[in-house]
């Protein structure tokens, strides 16, 4: 009965969506059999087509469709964030260089199937009984759910001696410097590879980077890797804005996904910028930022809204009444968060913030393992990441209650252009 | 905007909901300011009224609509299983007895907000400003997304010389024995008092347990918690069967939560079991299991099918076209998952499943630290998880790819009667 079944997804206010057509679902596609076959349909039906603020009779995220896969910019960036995510980080194993390209293609084809909401391969049940399943078979009858898949690469990569990558590196892809206050954990920084799952579904991106690191066996293993249960920052401004683990709305004035003037301003990588294989791409940063929840639960609400700049229930920023009303910033402490991250106080700089929310547990002394996993891209980190943050290391009174435990920096290539084009194939050619 | 917009969740497949009414919002409650008054009017357009197969004009998943808290059995065991899980287990602090009951006291207040889809108190910005806010705020503007919350108390609760409770401890409510294959970790395992939190949404059930915790403090400590991403049982059988991390269809032919027959049977305790108190409620066995996914891909299909008994894609037992077609045992391997977990096999024993899949990031071999947090709710734990989970230990070849890690018992008391009663009113009188 799952084929006929509507599967709404959470986040209808989300309106800016990708597609207004009713998605099939994975299991009836595999009954197709084929793999080209069937691809090229679930394509056709993906096209593109954002819908604005009031006119929400067709939602994709309530289908549960497809965001397409092709595309000038990978999906995942821009695309209207996806309400789960299961992010991955990789170190490559293997030190042959067709073997990490083989793998290049092998993923590339896999991340097609599974964002159009098929399985991998002949599937889960479609091959011989003598082998071990093409695909894992826990999305099986699951919409395609918006899955977006987003690879990047990060700067040991390109180290001298292993994939003649060395000459290619770009000059923004420097480990990002050491700032005030942090306390990484090296197995949860870094990485070669990182791929980004998004979906309205969790057991959808779950299984996602499952299956890549399944094809990726041997040749790549999980370095580190962070589930996000909720969205903490939107890039459609009509939605409303999710909260953070501090119960703060977040990312009120974020770049809107549909604003491609803003977007080619400040998130895409251009010709200009080099090197030409990241051109149409981004950089990636992403931190484990942990809240000491328990200290900050026991905390004032006045002290909270005077650490952030903004009150509690509406989110408009201090002497303002509403939540998008301009800040004005001198009418706030020097160390308000709102203040100390905004573009005006660090040269202009603006980043595309992707962050979820995350719990994993409970720490040895009973606390919650719980934060913030931030996620922005850019088109230049020294002017976005770079200098924000260090104005906010060295002066954010939020710094009593939270400490970055994790952190990697990623090129993140262009889109890809069709059933030929391949994850990285410019950086490889 | 967020007050009136629609805010579906997944699932609609889940027929059987507890109300077809459209939620109050998080926020417009809490603008109403006044507790009872809004928690009166919450609950009123709470009232259950389960929709079968083919109803789906209003469905409660799909509004968000909140699960009336009171009744004579806690709300999330017969409920239609909710997609996300919260599980926490604490270990209690004080050596007061009256502190404790006072804690079960606001507990219970706090949960009855909660599951409304209002706020804990005065909530996360209507008290003082020189003191914390009562709620943490993250679910603000969020609707109540079926959450229910439901408490379980663990065998050292009853310890002599503790809360005076020796008396009252239920003979069923023992130690579970060690099982063959048993790899136990302590801090995964046991704990004073468990609440088990289910929503549509995770951030609404992360945002429960994190408030009672918060409440608890000082009183309380998490001793372990655990979050499921995705259900692996319906209590709905007319609902798609959803798939757990090894890619089959699980709980098939779990307990209907609609059939009030085979929950006397085998969910509730009687009065005649006794003791007194527990009537109207239950046993709880939750067990973390790990399940070694790696292998397991690695495994050919045919040797995935005979293990479980079933084929991977209808999930039709052994010989036979249908999911739902009775399993015919003999034509089964004698060590296939479904014949050893079969009643017929194990004297007429059923449990009712409400499990989950977890995925809690790597382990230190870059290996998928996920599997499945099974929990099962039953009348009697000696005539329903311990005589299966013998047969399976001693003969299931599933065991070549799960281990037990995390074990659990608790005894379950009945439902909150309404607003003068609390959690575990009759255990403490």
């Amino acid at each position: 009965m799952s084929e006929q079944d509507e599967k709404p997804t959470p986040e209808v206010s989300d309106a800016a969506v990708e597609s207004n057509t009713r998605a099939p679902s994975r299991r009836s596609l595999l009954g197709w059999g084929g793999a080209g076959l069937a691809l090229g349909a679930a394509a056709a039906g993906g096209t593109a087509a954002v819908l604005t603020g009031g006119d929400r009779t067709v939602n994709a995220a309530a289908s549960g469709a497809a965001v397409p896969f092709h595309g000038a910019n990978q999906a995942g960036i821009a695309t209207a964030v996806q309400d789960r995510l299961h992010f991955a980080s990789f170190d490559v194993k293997t030190k042959d260089r067709a073997e990490l390209v083989q793998l290049l293609k092998d993923w590339t084809r896999a991340a097609e199937r599974m964002t159009a909401g098929q399985a991998v391969g002949e599937g889960a049940y479609g091959g011989l009984a003598e082998a071990p399943p093409d695909d894992t078979g826990e999305a099986l009858g699951l919409k395609p759910s918006r899955l977006t898949l987003t690879i990047g690469f990060g700067p040991s990569l390109f180290a001298k001696g292993r994939f003649g990558l060395e000459g290619k590196q770009p000059l923004g892809l420097a480990e990002l410097p050491k700032f005030a206050g942090d306390n990484l954990d090296p197995t949860r920084s870094g990485g070669d590879i990182c791929v980004q799952a998004c979906a309205d579904d969790p057991q959808v991106a779950v299984h996602a980077i499952r299956n890549l690191a399944r094809i990726g066996f041997g040749k790549v293993a999980v370095r580190w890797s962070q589930l996000g249960f909720g969205k903490t920052s939107s890039t459609t401004p009509d939605a409303q804005t999710p909260r953070n683990m501090m119960g703060f709305k977040d990312g009120t004035r974020n770049i809107s996904g549909t604003d491609r003037a803003e977007l080619d301003k400040h998130v895409w990588v251009s010709e200009k910028d080099g090197p030409a294989w990241l051109a149409g791409g981004s950089y990636l940063v992403a931190r484990r930022i942990r809240m000491n929840i328990e200290t900050w639960d026991r905390t004032p609400l006045q002290e909270q809204e005077d650490i952030f700049g903004r009150d509690k229930g509406e989110g408009a920023a201090v002497g303002k009444a509403k939540e998008r009303d301009e800040p004005f910033l001198p009418a706030m402490l020097p160390t308000a968060h709102v203040r100390l991250a905004h573009p005006d106080t660090n040269g202009g700089a603006k980043m595309l913030r992707r962050g979820y929310s995350f719990t994993d547990g409970t720490d040895g002394l009973g606390r919650l393992d719980a934060g913030l996993f931030f996620l922005a891209y850019q088109r230049d980190v020294d002017k976005g990441f770079v200098p924000v943050q260090r104005s906010l290391a060295a002066k954010d009174f939020l710094n009593e209650y939270i400490q970055h435990v994790g952190s990697a920096l990623f090129a993140v290539p262009p889109g890809v252009r069709g059933e030929d084009d391949w994850w990285g194939r410019a950086l490889f050619s």
